[in-house]
């Protein structure tokens, strides 16, 4: 068994000490579960097989993704595909939220997202547009596609822009690319504005999904691989956040100046090994 | 005539108070001469004879523009073509200023930049890149080029992002465009680096054109539709700024919070008249 860093292994309150008394984990699914990219992506090895042993643990077992370039039943069939035992009631995304938002304070969006994510929007009226969501849009964030947005925002005379996370970039199978938060910050200093995150880091969004699991932040562990949104957006709601050193894990994590994770680990394989032999 | 705004007819050390004491004036361009746009765009009207009229004055004039969608000499022979008297020589522009910069110091750049803007880095090794230059890309801000930059300097151990200029946006003849600004803060979030800007309103390409001139900033007074960078950059260089109602102005301008014009002006050809009936 590899080695564990020090300042975990002393501290019983943090992680694995904390392994006991948990009762539920989210995991985040870019970059922990699989690398996206051509085709359907890849598994990261071990992964498949530490979903199959949560699901066979006494603990609950969420997903929470901030994937917003495909609707939620279209990526979730990407990874079973791939061999994970996942259904969509188990899978909470940015859109979602975003959708109930907007419904519920009357909003009419223009949406900058990619095709993929537009079935998610279908109950939505589009028309005469009073504010901008922005989603991974990738090859989409065209010039003309931003200005659009960009002119939409200008017209208002209280523009609202909402977007579906705020990730700095992700890591496909050929390499990192920038993720919506880089094209947020865009339209923010060039409308004078702050965008409204749906999805990772907003308390909001994860304690939805504290409240479909019935459980306290206490209770839960998140394993993601962004040390901010994902660590650090879970801490903020009292929960623990380990990071998984796959996907868009960089060393230099392991120094940021405001997120410490309460653990790091090499894979997810290595994170659900720990936790489930720390509660035999 | 059309009435001044009280605020400045009021100060004598103000504009247009200090239009005796003034020995040069510099001219912002887009917006100011002309609106740029489908083939040549058009000239604002008035401004063609305005430069004439201070060309043929004993102020001293200079042009002094963050544009970056083409080289220097042919965009100075659209203007020639539209009528208006400019030579090269007295056309400052961050391109050139930016090659300055990266020879000083020995760098080899990664260019995200128009094609127009290529002959101006003809000079530059571009081999091996160790930094990135970013300028108004336009239609070639696509997805691949954004990402291309972003991977270089995620792959530099210490990474230089140089922008030819900040500005949010800028007006064509068919609506309001994004400017480079945008893109430098998108790169700047996903980098978590600042970038160096090079052109207005950078207090070293203020002072390289009043180096040209032999003149003292408080001498000197800019012209400009860009409130921040025209305005704002030429007065903390300790030159009096007046903003011209055409181009990217907006009224919330005259509201704004950190920058305040020394004088408001219809357009360029009221701000000259102005000036030179001061002067009489």
């Amino acid at each position: 068994m590899r080695p564990w860093c020090c300042h975990f292994v002393m501290a019983d309150t943090g992680w694995p000490g904390c392994a006991t008394s948990l009762k539920g984990v989210i995991l985040d699914m870019c970059g922990v579960l699989y690398d996206s990219g051509e085709g359907d992506g890849v598994a990261i090895p071990g992964s498949i097989e530490a979903v199959k042993k949560l699901k066979a643990s006494d603990l609950q077992l969420r997903f929470c993704t901030n994937e917003t370039q495909a609707a939620r039943e279209k990526f979730v069939a990407t990874l079973q595909r791939l061999g994970f035992d996942i259904l969509v009631s188990e899978v909470f995304s940015p859109a979602p939220a975003a959708v109930a938002v907007l419904q519920e304070r009357g909003l009419r969006p223009h949406l900058l997202v990619s095709d993929g994510l537009l079935p998610e929007f279908d109950s939505v009226d589009k028309t005469n547009p009073n504010c901008v969501v922005i989603g991974d849009a990738a090859e989409q964030f065209t010039y003309q596609n931003l200005n659009d947005a960009f002119r939409v925002l200008t017209g208002l005379e209280k523009p609202v822009l909402f977007s579906l996370g705020q990730g700095k970039y992700y890591k496909e199978t050929d390499g990192l690319k920038l993720d919506v938060g880089a094209y947020m910050k865009a339209l923010e200093y060039a409308c004078d504005l702050k965008a409204e995150v749906v999805g990772k880091p907003s308390a909001t969004f994860f304690q939805s999904v504290l409240n479909d699991m019935g459980l306290q932040p206490h209770e839960v562990l998140m394993i993601g691989d962004d040390l901010v949104n994902d660590v650090g957006g879970a801490q903020h709601c009292g929960m623990k956040g380990i990071q998984v050193r796959t996907g868009k894990y960089r060393p230099s994590d392991e120094r940021h100046s405001t997120v410490t994770a309460d653990g790091t680990v090499d894979d997810l394989a290595q994170a659900v090994d720990t936790l489930l032999n720390q509660r035999l």
